[in-house]
This record gives structure tokens, C-alpha cells and sequence, in this order.
């Protein structure tokens, strides 16, 4: 956990990217990747020796955190018994696997389609709702974000869709409840949710209900802003899906597996998804896995009639024995019950505490170690501190605050006008207090952005 | 490698398996999926310590067999490392993985795009083509495969793309030559070759060259029946696409990393496509991983502009080292070079004699360790063995013959009335003789069902 500077092995790891890596979501000749030499726990570092308090899990999945020994050892055993096997055979870690998921998703959501991630996660779900209906229709939320992969990309909310919307069938967005920025006029929390499902049942009403196979909502959304659904909208949902024979679809590819400080995020709700996608925390990240959890309805639909669906990897071994090795951690460490606690006691009051002593900070949401601060120019009128999409000079705030964060030694997760405090579920009180005091410093470099 | 039998154990594997797994492309009730207690090099065992010889590779992607120990302990290391890195870092296994694969991609192809597999492989090839040129069309083939998310299974030419037809835009097939069942009345390899080229271009002119964007063919069909292109036919769409502006995407999940004794398909046919998607055989499976090889060209469209795709695994750094290891004990143990050497010298001869002597071949071809067996109830009609997309009863002497092969100790490749020769590209003279034996008995099975 000491940083060795090795400088000329990260100039050589830095030219090889550079040469050869092609990156996700990115200008590939505007982009400089820092070159991360080592991670351990809540931290990473530099070639140059240089440490960072992560505050941003990756992106959003290191859940327990970077080497977790336990995890590392259940990696080393499994790929030292059989690293991989094909999906049509039974097998032993993913077996286990989909019994200690299926154990803790909620209601009879026990059968596991196992992905790669959850963008096919997504997608896969999409498909068995619109076989299951005989339906056409998607509804989703603006304000989302589902993966990257053609349907996952066209049913997410966020700019990142625009490129791909050409040739899009059966897509069709709505708006979700956000009380900080109602759409809906609403006042309190309890008007926004009563007009965010009349705008629903409005929108399946003049869509055709037979028409529409499935809703999907990330049951928190995570990268479009966190916003905690106002209560009862969920439920609102449910009765809404039920009402119209709509397959209701919860994606908790980034709330789920102790984010929230629950297990799923549905458990903070009370309510039961007709399938619910995940990937991310079921492992860390620690290898590539994500699935798609199916209720007994659903799996009925295709138990004598085959799910035209599959991948090479579903289900593989490697992935599957760290998703077992990281559940069992984070049952026997307390791992979710640490989020929930800490969110409560740490982060959430100390996140408002800043937000009391910063006028950029408009608005703290979250829960567990799930939270966003929502940066403005003017608490008044609500305006973001950049505008929607930003990119270049107009972005500069929050650069700004980005780069006075990595100064101070945290990784910031950093979103259009927002920074989101997701620290792996597992970071102790000493290390949340740690991140709080460099985020306070680079509030008030944002702070110089306001009026 | 003795397999000691442990049927209790089994057992509670199949249970769990059959309680909680949701399994690819299948009817959950209808399947009865074998217990599979470990694997090693070409072959693998059960709980009763059955053993088999695989001559399916998985589902063709372990080119280097099963638990190679060089990198079992490359994974091993890299766990203990670094497990997992976020995509918008630079990390030594990720920058190693992609600069040995540029080094190997044909022509230009110096820029890797890492995704989980191969259909998100596929899934972004084609966003990079549409967005390269502005158009929004793809044209495949029919007998086809390029993945089971919904735009790559849209793209795929076989039935498994059938219940997810509805709601695509931007998709058209063309029939790709295949001399044993030509659509083109030809007599002839180069009357196949010359006619499918004019279809194409037809079929390009009347599509309308300005509306299409890619056109994307496996160098060689895999799961679609290992449909060995005639001379001229890939620099015949190379040229075409050159003519009209088609990016040409060549899909290499199967028929890369070896498997045809070259290190990708496309260097049997000295052509170089636009964009290579490849996985599987990157690094066997071990770790999920796919990609993408951008050409010069591509790249630069990204390079002040972003790229509009991603994913969170995007060159997963566990899943880079399992490449880098990978490729690099195919270069020092000469793997390619006994794909090549043994497919030309055993298994190319073996099937021909095999087909001498059993009137259910219609057909045998390949190159490498990718062959195929089409089996036929009437040679002179060549009428197929089994109905196309056969299922049940129908499917009976393909049933039969898979049996018999199981019974005899090789577990085939079956697909349709064709069964697949795919062992691990390191498989040995005196495997790949085993297994010839056990098949000369499974078809005169088959042979049963002949006239």
C-alpha cells in the first residue's frame, strides 16, 4: 500500500495506451489518461508515486473496494480448478453463484441469466419482456443511463444516446420524478410523485397499453443524478404495470449489491420488478459479469419454448467465483450494512454540513454511500454551475473543482454539474472524513463560480 | 487430469444449476445441462468421472485448451496485481494486451477498442461505421453469426435472429458464396465467386451506395457451417467497398487467434478490412474479452470527436493479462503453427478419408483446426441430413449421431445437419486421431439414416 515511484514503467504504459488503447466515450487525441500503477482498499496511485482516495468506486463498482484478499484468493483457487466452461453445462461457481443471488434479490426473482455487463444485461431483458407480451414498446425515463450497446444506449436517457437514435424502434421516454428539478410544477415531494405517475399512466394511455411490453427504471438513477424516488412512486409503478400487463423492469446495475445500504435498492422501496438487471457490485468488477434476475412468470414463458438469447461467457466460471467470494465477504464484513450506516451517520450529514457552508451546492440527495451534490450558479434559481451537456471552456467549473479534488488526493466522480460521493461500500469512517475535507476545499474553488 | 468420480457432489451442482441458472438459447424446462466437474487441456470430465475428448472448444474459444498452467498463473498474478482498473486509466496489462494485438491485427488495424465479447464487439464496429461515414445501413450475410445483443443478432443471418427481427432498422442480407449449396446456380468455384460479387454489387446499387455504412462478413462463417471463402471473393468486397465507401468489417470472433493456422482468417485471404472484431480466442476464453482493430482511418474520425460507445470492463486489466499471456504462449509454443500443420497433414485427410467411407458426408471442408462435416440423406441431391432449424423428432439422426459420438468418449459439435471439427488449435496428432476414430463410429450412425 506504499507507492513506489516508477516513473519510466509509467511513461512506457502511458506511450503503449496511447499508441494502441481506443477508450470508451472519448476524443482519442483530446484525452490524457493518467497511468494508475497500483490499488488497494479506497485508494489508488500513480507511477509517480502519487495516492488518490477514490471516491468514485471506478465507476461506480469496486463496491468492496481494490483487492479485496479474500476475492483475489477465490480468483487464484477458481482459475487453478477451471477458469472457464461453456454455458450449456452445469458448473459449480456459477451454480453457487446464481443460488446466493437468487437467495437475495427480492420476491421470486430465483432464476439468474448471467451477462457479461450490464448494458447486455439490458438488453437480454428487454427481450424476454417484449417475448413475454408479445409487445413492441420500451418506456423509459429520461434522466437514465442502461448501457452501451445499441438497445441499451437508445433506452438510456442521457446525451450519450443521441449519437445512436437513428433506426430506433419501440423506444419511448418519459419523465421520472426529480422534486429538485420537477417537470411537473410540483411543490412538495408528494405532489411530484402523484404528477410523475398521472404523466406515466398518461403517456401509456396514449401510447396503447397493448402496445407496451415493459417500463424500465433504474431503481435509483445513478450517473443521470442519483435522485432518490420520491415515496410511493415505485410502488406507483408497480400497480401501473399490473394494471396494463407491463413487464416492470429495474435496472440496479449501479444501485445494486450494497450501494444503497440494502442488497438491491428495490428492498429500500418494498417493491417487487418483474426482472432486474445487475452487474457491477455482484463482484466488484473484479472480473466482467452481469445478469439478469427473472421472476417465475417470465421463466415459465420460456420453459418449454426456448429464450432466443445467449452469449459465450454467460455464466463463466472465473466471474461467477468472485461473484460468490464477494457476496460471502460482504455478509460475513457487514459490507452493506457499513453503507448503510456510514451513509446515515458520515457522509450524508457531512455532505449537508458542506452543502449549509457552500452557496455553489444546490442540492445533496442519496443514500448509503449513494450520493449526489448538485453544483449552481444561483441556489435561487436553480441554475446548474455548467450547462446541460458541456463540454470545453463551458465546462470549466467543474474542472476546476475536479482538479482542486485530485490536488487535495481524491478522485472525484464528476458528472455535467454534479459531483456523486460513491466510495467503495466498505470505506471506514476515517477514510469518508478524509474525502469530505478535500471535497469542502474544492467546493469553494466552485464557490468562485457562482453569482 | 484422473477424474475422481463424486456423483453427490454433481448432483448438488445439477440442482442448484436447474433451480437458479437461466441458460442461453434454450427451453429451461426441456434441457438437462451435464454436470461438468473440471477440464484440462483437450479434454474435460463429469462427476462420474466420465471423461471427453472436446472437439467443440467450448463453444469454440478455448484455442489453447483448458487450465494451460503459463496462464493459469498469469491470471493468477494479475489477481494479485491488479484485478480490475477503471477504462479511462492507462494500465500496463491493457496497454500490453493492445499493443501485442496491433502488432498482429492486419494492415492498419493499430487501435484496440476492448469490449466483454464478441457480440458488444460486433455492436460497436457498426456505431463506428455509421457514424464514420455518415450512412445508415449494414449488410451481412445470410448463415451468419455475430452475437446475441439485439443489433448484432439483427446483423446475424441464422435463426437465432428470428424472434428479434421486429423494430430493426438499417439491416439487409445478402447470400455470401457457398459452392455446396450455391444461390447462384453456379458449377464452378469461380463462377460462385464471380456470381456472388455480382449479386453484392446489385444488391449494393440497389440498396443504394450513399445509404450504406458497412458491410460486415465472418472471414469464414463459423456456427453457420465453416463456409471456407472462394480465392478472390473477400478482395472482391474489399473492393467493392472501396469503390463505394462501405467500411468492410470482418468478424473474427471465431475464426481469429489461430483457429484457421494463421493468426486471423483474414491473412489466408491477404485482406484488410476496416474494422476486425474479435474475442473468444483473444485469450481462450480464460476472461471475458472482445474488441475491436480500428484501421488509421476510423480512429482519426475519433480522434477530436468522441467516440459515443462504451462500457465499465472496457480492457479489463485481469482480462488483458489472460490476452497478453495467451498470445504470448501461442507464440512461444507455436500454436498457430500446429493448427496449420495438423489441419493439413490429419484432420483435413482424416475427414476426406471419413468421407469415402460414409455416404451420410455430403461435404467436408475447413482449413486449420475449423472443419466441417455436412451430412446429407442423399449425396447426389444433397439433401440435408435433417430439415433446416430442425427441432425434436426431426432432429432425431443428428441427435443420434451427437449420442453416439458422447457414447464413444468426443463431445461434437452439432449445429443444424453439419457437426463441427473445432478442437484446441494445441490439440495433439494423437488426440485429433482419437477423436477422428470416435467420429468414423458415430457416423456410421448417421449412415443409418442416409436414402
Amino acid at each position: 500500500m506504499t507507492p513506489q515511484p516508477n516513473p519510466e514503467v509509467g511513461a512506457a504504459v502511458k506511450a503503449a495506451d496511447r499508441a494502441h488503447v481506443f477508450h470508451s466515450w472519448s476524443a482519442q487525441e483530446l484525452i490524457d489518461p493518467l497511468a494508475v500503477a497500483g490499488a488497494e482498499g479506497s485508494y489508488f496511485w500513480d507511477y509517480d508515486g502519487r495516492r488518490y482516495l477514490d471516491f468514485t468506486s471506478g465507476l461506480v463498482y469496486t463496491n468492496i473496494g481494490y483487492q479485496h484478499p479474500k476475492v483475489v484468493a477465490a480468483i487464484q483457487e477458481q482459475a487453478a480448478r477451471m477458469t472457464t466452461f461453456a454455458p450449456a453445462f452445469a458448473v459449480e461457481a456459477r451454480s453457487e453463484a446464481a443460488r446466493l443471488i437468487a437467495e437475495r434479490t427480492p420476491g421470486d426473482l430465483d432464476k439468474i441469466f448471467f451477462t457479461n455487463g450490464g448494458a447486455d444485461a439490458v438488453e437480454h431483458a428487454v427481450r424476454m419482456a417484449r417475448l413475454h407480451t408479445g409487445r413492441p414498446k420500451v418506456l423509459s425515463a429520461y434522466r437514465s443511463y442502461h448501457g452501451g450497446t445499441q438497445q441499451a444506449v437508445n433506452i438510456t436517457g442521457d446525451p450519450r444516446r443521441w449519437a445512436s437514435d437513428s433506426g430506433t424502434a419501440g423506444v419511448v421516454h418519459f419523465w421520472a420524478p426529480f422534486p429538485y428539478r420537477s417537470r411537473f410544477y410540483a411543490e412538495t415531494e408528494e405532489q411530484e410523485c402523484a404528477r410523475a405517475l398521472e404523466h406515466l399512466e398518461t403517456t401509456i394511455a396514449f401510447e396503447g397499453p397493448s402496445t407496451i411490453a415493459a417500463i424500465i427504471l433504474e431503481t435509483i438513477p445513478g450517473t443521470a443524478g442519483i435522485m432518490t424516488p420520491p415515496a410511493g412512486y415505485l410502488a406507483g409503478v408497480r400497480e401501473l404495470c399490473d394494471t396494463y400487463g407491463i413487464v416492470f423492469v429495474l435496472d440496479e446495475v449501479m444501485a445494486g449489491f450494497g450501494r444503497t445500504g440494502k442488497w438491491f435498492a428495490a428492498d429500500l422501496y418494498d417493491v417487487v420488478p418483474d426482472l432486474m438487471t445487475f452487474a457491477k457490485g455482484v463482484n466488484s468488477g473484479y472480473v466482467p459479469l452481469g445478469g439478469v434476475a427473472i421472476s417465475g412468470a417470465i421463466a415459465e414463458t420460456f420453459g418449454k419454448r426456448p429464450y432466443p438469447g445467449g452469449l459465450t461467457y454467460s455464466g463463466h466460471p472465473l466471474a461467477c467465483a468472485a461473484a460468490v467470494a464477494t457476496i460471502d465477504v460482504m455478509a460475513e464484513e457487514g459490507v452493506v450494512e457499513n453503507a448503510a450506516r456510514l451513509g446515515e451517520s458520515v457522509v450524508g450529514p457531512g455532505l449537508r454540513e458542506l452543502a449549509e457552508r457552500h452557496p455553489c451546492v444546490g442540492d445533496v440527495r442519496g443514500v448509503g454511500m449513494f450520493w449526489a451534490l448538485e453544483l449552481v450558479r444561483d441556489r435561487e434559481t436553480r441554475e446548474p454551475l455548467v450547462p446541460y451537456n458541456a463540454a470545453g471552456e463551458a465546462n470549466a467549473p467543474m474542472a476546476a473543482f475536479a482538479a482542486a479534488a485530485k490536488e487535495g488526493g481524491v478522485w472525484p466522480f464528476v458528472n455535467m454539474n454534479r459531483t456523486h460521493v460513491v466510495p467503495p461500500c466498505n470505506a471506514s469512517e476515517a477514510e469518508l472524513k478524509e474525502g469530505l475535507a478535500v471535497l469542502d476545499a474544492a467546493l469553494s474553488v466552485a464557490d468562485g463560480y457562482v453569482g
